[in-house]
């Protein structure tokens, strides 16, 4: 058991780690030569063009202001600064409803902390049975404060229900109002959007192959029969994946070729050359520079020749289409209703935002998609229980006596007294997070399995995951495990009424472990999220290896968003740990508080200065936010049922059995009350848009506008010629605001290979003209994604098409 | 233990008990006099006028004809020779896919018995553990034939599990097989419906209060909004609750008015007097057709007061309407999106056919529904678990050792060898038989207060409410409170691995107890259900006391309709008996069997010749058939899981636990695949009705054939004057069909009092017309319910209203 000592080392130890890092941060990123990784977003929204702020050639790349270091912690007060809205129009919904998710946090327990520690507290402590049993047991400090401590049979257990029944009250409270702003704030997000595609477009899946047609005749033939005065026209979305494929490799060799280039320049006495064999390890010596330069040529000439077979073949168009109305009110018609005779043919949802498509899962045959499901749902829970199998070992393994004895020859350094706090505070964390570390990347590629078509759907169904993992394993493991791993087999054999008790009984021992694991995950990891020492490396490697020109030096930045897998459930668990401790050990309150109001701050600063959002969903996460803290509720409700009934506290508990049912009434009606405004788009909305936009804008092109929003990437440079005009046209009718001001310069430093535009969004997505020469090269990206344009001044906006 | 002889007495018996059922049926279904209770069906159809066969005044009464007599099971072949087809246009796609479960029973059945009897009641009885066990302890013959009798740790188990899997995938390919069939037919009956108001129609709940204007106004203004190409009118509702009280007191008054008048007409000596006073009672005497016809005068009076009050009161007027649109296609995608922003206002969803609206559950304010259910949850929760005690005491008794302890008087009754076969074998079932009588009544009240507005609805939430009470109560309950009462309460400390065992060691113990039930609950009851007992009595008081005109007989006839509130659970409790038992004692098979083809013998006669369905909701029931069988399923997978752990089967076991896997996932697919031909609309299908009628009938009057369709009963009379027009337009062009000769002739024996139309669905339904003189009265029914006319030749059809 850890002492109050060794919380107090850990808590030194790991505000010291946070410190050092704010403070490495704090010196990095006022540095010029590293504002590419601390403030790409700015560069990116065209806020910011370079760093260059005097004139001198140091100055460029390190900071002789002195000034400024005196203040470095000023970026605190500079995040605060931006209001909410100003977020949304810089950031977009998803983030600033990210960060109320922070500030919830610190909504619901400061009252809470207050409440608790001034009530519970000294309820606990004057309890006293602990003091006297001091000898005996092994108890720890801070469990003198916990419930623990109060005698068995108490009548004191009724302020703890009480404060339970106030909790649950207060917390649904503010989770109602928070839901209901939210959602409001969704639907005025969405009112206030100016047209896009996705607005006007539903996608189709599951079409039937019909004998004799093509899929878009027949396409075409269903909506005109079904949608006739709301029909405008269709995009067939061909199978690619393939050649997006060879776009990935070819891109892996233009890199090459690039370092080598840049190598030759630097030292041109030597032309760098490369074994020709396999990984570069032997076979015949040659000329880097121009072997790459054969490859990328080869590939090109592949790439060529599949796009055409890719277009030629009607074996490659998928049975799936982004079928456009020519009305918002047609397509939420579209969206929201049952086509088909046959439940499972023409299967109509809302399109993505072109930018949210995960193009390679709509290849996936639709009669897969419920045995992947199947099969993703076992390997899930297989992963889940486990997985617990090596945590738990580690976990004994930081449990100091049994590590004295695995390895015995470690005892005199173990019981250094520091030492000992040290690994008692901080390894059992560790550990854990380390475990977690790989977890995403598995999760995610479930998720892919699975054959969302989304990114947004993709990364919220991977959260799903990792918070199942996270509850199983980090809060339920680490509180079962850590007592008696062999509970955990004889747990299916336990009653349902005896698996709380069980639970309940372990959960104040094991506060100490969860106040640590909040200092290394919640405080130090927080802190390292700030110091972006990954993107900060990698930037700077590129740079000094691949960037040739300003344009690559753009690319070489990596913004990074929200990454919402991780972020959501580690977020969920430490409500779950707020809301489960709150009554038995107060004292980790505070620790919960200072996270959530320091994870406020950082991600805040992130946001605003860092991190670029790959796609828009307007908060479609708020629901999951919403329903996980109910089973916090709902968690900690049993578990202290379950604690209580050991306490032989009879009178009381049964109180509490009321408190699930009115927590799970409380979920339904907000479900019912606001869960439709993150999943349908209702018809009085569609058609006020509709009116005024025909009032505005009676006479719009929306057949142009619409017609290759969600075109494929491969279409991009094949239809170049017919499409341009079509572009000009719509650029100047819908997007006064664009910038189209992005032919090449003379800031092109050299003019060599076929510019490639720069994408922050999935691999498939790169439009590639590998045919064209250089004079009339097109800067596009898949529409609406960001293209970078690299004329001085460099602009970055939302446009749909550059102009030569 | 019951014996194989207590089962030979139980059985004869029942079959004796059923057979005398089948022969007062037989003899009685063939006196001209009760013709109206055993064929009601065809005085309904049009298709039978009178039962006079001879002119013999005695044959009026009493069939004469002998050779009748002789063949009294003719019925039966009787029954078989309609064809689905047939019965679809005869009663509807209700009774025919009501029917389809009974068959599906067989067709499930008839090859599990066959394989069980024929590999498993061998492999059974050769493992012969029980035969040398006889003597210590008291076993049932019939356990010699179950798993029972396998000796544990056998390798025979496999072929038990082997069957198990065999069944499992019989089964579900028959429930797939009949899904499809179902949702194919009931797509098919939508289709080829004639056109129906509910087609266009959509009930919009919760409507806004909008200051300053009506709830019309509103209405109108919404929807001219938002739908504004397909919106066509709409009807409000109004507040009748009163009023139809008021119509149901009227009703009461009116009958007593009548027998007084018949009872003075058979007695012109003495006219019947009565005491004024509290039930007639004490107080004045006075003369009782005076003192009726008066108050039916007060209350005609204060009927018109009242339902000037609702059509005058702007607060009658209830925030839900029925809206109707110009085609099919708009009414689906009214009834599938989401209207408003706030998504708990202006809910659309299906109107129910008019018949089917349970017109006073309109009048519940939205927000207490969420209420209403959690509070109605929660009782059906207790009524559920603590029904059981009383169940339990009952069954206590039924242990013939316990009863002779309770009352050591009846043990020379009870030794008596016959006595003590009877009351082993029939006490049990019958007690409980009739502790379930009175509760369909209750579950229906309850389903009544969640506020459903469709009669279909209720009935198909009362049977899910009953089938829950059946599995806990008679299939758990008889299992666990059989062998030791004081298991219940340990059940909630036992771990979950445990409780399957529990109940799988107790399941073939129980096979006779569960036997005895089949033959009392199955046969004798599915006997007495065609004998029609209650309704036959209930015919013949109302004959005697109350029938003045050959109108009245028409009104005293009851055919009543399928019970689907009571008749699906317990359909659902024999799948699960028989999948239960199918491997662990399969002897119970062929009873099962038995009933299966007995009970779809009778309900065929009963649907073609008796029963009247109160509405058609295109079985929709079927979706809830399906879940509970595979709930079935999986039930007993569990179960056998667990009775085989106990038999130590460990190398086997494991084998099972793929299976309830497959079969979630079976069930996950059904649902997917079939039902939203439950639930939704298909846009093609509306789209495809709508060009043809345009085609057919372009000059089509959509408004008039709308307009009264919804129109709450008690406007009926109101806008009589105003309507008349709109009617007979309508009449003339859509409704060739409609028989509107119905004018009072000179069969009308007495001009009095005015005359009622005669409904058979629900008493807010009546319209009224006390204020019209004898001459011009209406006869129409809530449309399109049916009205029964009385001039001779009596047609009986469809029709919308009659002309003077």
């Amino acid at each position: 058991m850890a002492t109050l000592g060794d919380i107090g080392v850990s808590a030194l130890i790991n505000i010291l780690t946070a410190f050092a890092f704010l403070l490495a941060f704090a010196l990095l990123r006022i540095q010029p030569i590293n504002d590419r990784v601390y403030f790409p977003k700015w560069y990116i929204n065209g806020g910011r063009t370079s760093p260059r702020r005097g004139g001198n050639f140091v100055a460029k790349f390190v900071n002789l202001n002195c000034m400024t270091y005196l203040t470095f912690l000023n970026w605190m007060p500079q995040a605060l600064k931006m209001s909410e809205t100003e977020i949304i129009n810089h950031a977009g919904l998803d983030s600033a409803v990210f960060l109320r998710i922070y500030t919830l946090g610190v909504k619901i327990f400061v009252p809470i902390t207050v409440v608790a520690l001034l009530i519970l507290i000294p309820v606990n402590v004057s309890s006293g049975t602990l003091f006297f049993l001091r000898k005996e047991l092994v108890v720890s400090d801070i469990d003198k404060l916990s419930i623990s401590n109060v005698r068995t049979e108490s009548i004191r257990f009724f302020v703890h229900i009480g404060l339970e029944y106030l909790f649950t009250i207060w917390i649904c409270y503010m989770l109602y109002k928070e839901y209901d702003n939210v959602a409001r704030m969704r639907l005025h997000f969405l009112a206030s959007q100016r047209r896009r595609a996705e607005q006007f477009t539903v996608v189709v899946r599951n079409m039937p192959q019909m004998s004799g047609h093509s899929i878009s005749d027949s396409v075409d033939h269903f909506f005109k029969t079904n949608h006739p005065d709301h029909y405008l026209c269709h995009q067939a979305v061909y199978n690619a994946n393939k050649f997006a494929k060879l776009v990935r490799k070819r891109d892996r060799l233009q890199n090459w070729l690039d370092y080598n280039q840049l190598k030759f320049e630097r030292h041109p006495e030597k032309r760098p050359t490369k074994k020709a064999g396999f990984l570069g390890l032997w076979g015949e010596r040659v000329d880097s520079i121009d072997f790459y330069k054969h490859q990328v040529k080869e590939f090109d000439k592949k790439m060529a020749l599949e796009r055409q077979k890719v277009l030629k073949d009607p074996k490659s168009i998928l049975p799936v289409a982004f079928v456009s109305f020519k009305s918002r009110w047609g397509a939420a018609v579209c969206a929201q209703t049952q086509q088909s005779k046959n439940p499972t043919l023409w299967l109509t949802n809302w399109a993505p935002e072109p930018r949210d498509v995960y193009w390679r899962n709509l290849a996936i045959p639709f009669v897969s998609l419920t045995i992947r499901k199947l099969i993703i749902s076992l390997s899930v829970f297989a992963l889940v229980f486990f997985y617990m199998i090596p945590i738990a070992f580690v976990q004994s393994l930081a449990n100091l006596e049994g590590l004295e004895r695995v390895a015995p020859f470690l005892r005199p350094v173990i019981e250094l007294k520091f030492i000992k706090s040290f690994l008692q505070g901080f390894l059992p964390g560790l550990a854990l997070k380390i475990f977690l570390y790989i977890l995403p990347t598995i999760l995610m590629i479930m998720s892919k399995i699975e054959g969302h078509i989304a990114l947004s759907t993709l990364e919220r169904r991977a959260s799903a995951k990792y918070y199942y993992f996270m509850l199983v394993n980090v809060f339920l493991g680490s509180i079962v495990t850590g007592t008696a791993f062999e509970q955990l087999h004889s747990f299916l054999h336990q009653s349902p009424t005896q698996i709380p008790r069980t639970i309940g009984v372990s959960i104040p021992m094991k506060a100490t472990f969860f106040i640590t694991y909040i200092m290394v995950d919640g405080w130090a990891g927080i802190a390292s999220e700030i110091l972006r020492l990954k993107p900060l490396v990698i930037f700077h490697l590129k740079n000094m290896f691949l960037v040739k020109t300003e344009r690559d030096r753009e690319k070489a930045m990596d913004p990074g968003s929200v990454d919402y897998p991780e972020t959501l459930p580690s977020l969920q668990l430490y409500f779950l740990l707020g809301i489960v401790y709150a009554v038995v050990t107060p004292i980790l309150l505070p620790f919960i508080l200072v996270f959530f109001a320091f994870a406020y701050l950082v991600y805040r600063h992130q946001i605003i200065n860092v991190y670029n959002p790959q796609y828009e969903s307007g908060a479609a996460f708020w629901p999951h936010v919403h329903s996980r803290i109910i089973a916090s509720l709902l968690i900690s409700q049993l578990l202290l049922m379950g604690l209580l009934s050991t306490k032989k506290a009879a009178n009381s508990t049964p109180l509490l059995v009321i408190l699930p049912i009115l927590t799970l009434a409380f979920h339904k009606y907000c479900k019912n009350r606001f869960e439709p405004a993150f999943r349908k788009y209702p018809l009085e909305e569609a058609m006020a848009k509709d009116i005024m936009d025909r009032t505005t804008e009676p006479d719009l092109n929306l057949k142009a506008f619409l017609a290759d929003a969600y075109l494929h990437p491969i279409f991009r440079t094949f239809e170049e010629e017919e499409l341009v005009e079509v572009r000009v046209d719509k650029v100047r009718v819908d997007r006064q605001q664009s910038y189209a001001d992005n032919a090449p310069t003379s800031d092109l430093s050299s003019p060599s290979p076929p510019h490639e535009v720069y994408h922050s969004t999935s691999p498939p997505h790169h439009s590639y003209q590998p045919t064209s020469p250089p004079q009339d090269v097109y800067y596009h990206g898949s529409t609406p994604q960001y293209a970078y344009n690299f004329s001085s001044p460099p602009h970055y906006g939302y446009h749909y098409e550059a102009e030569p």
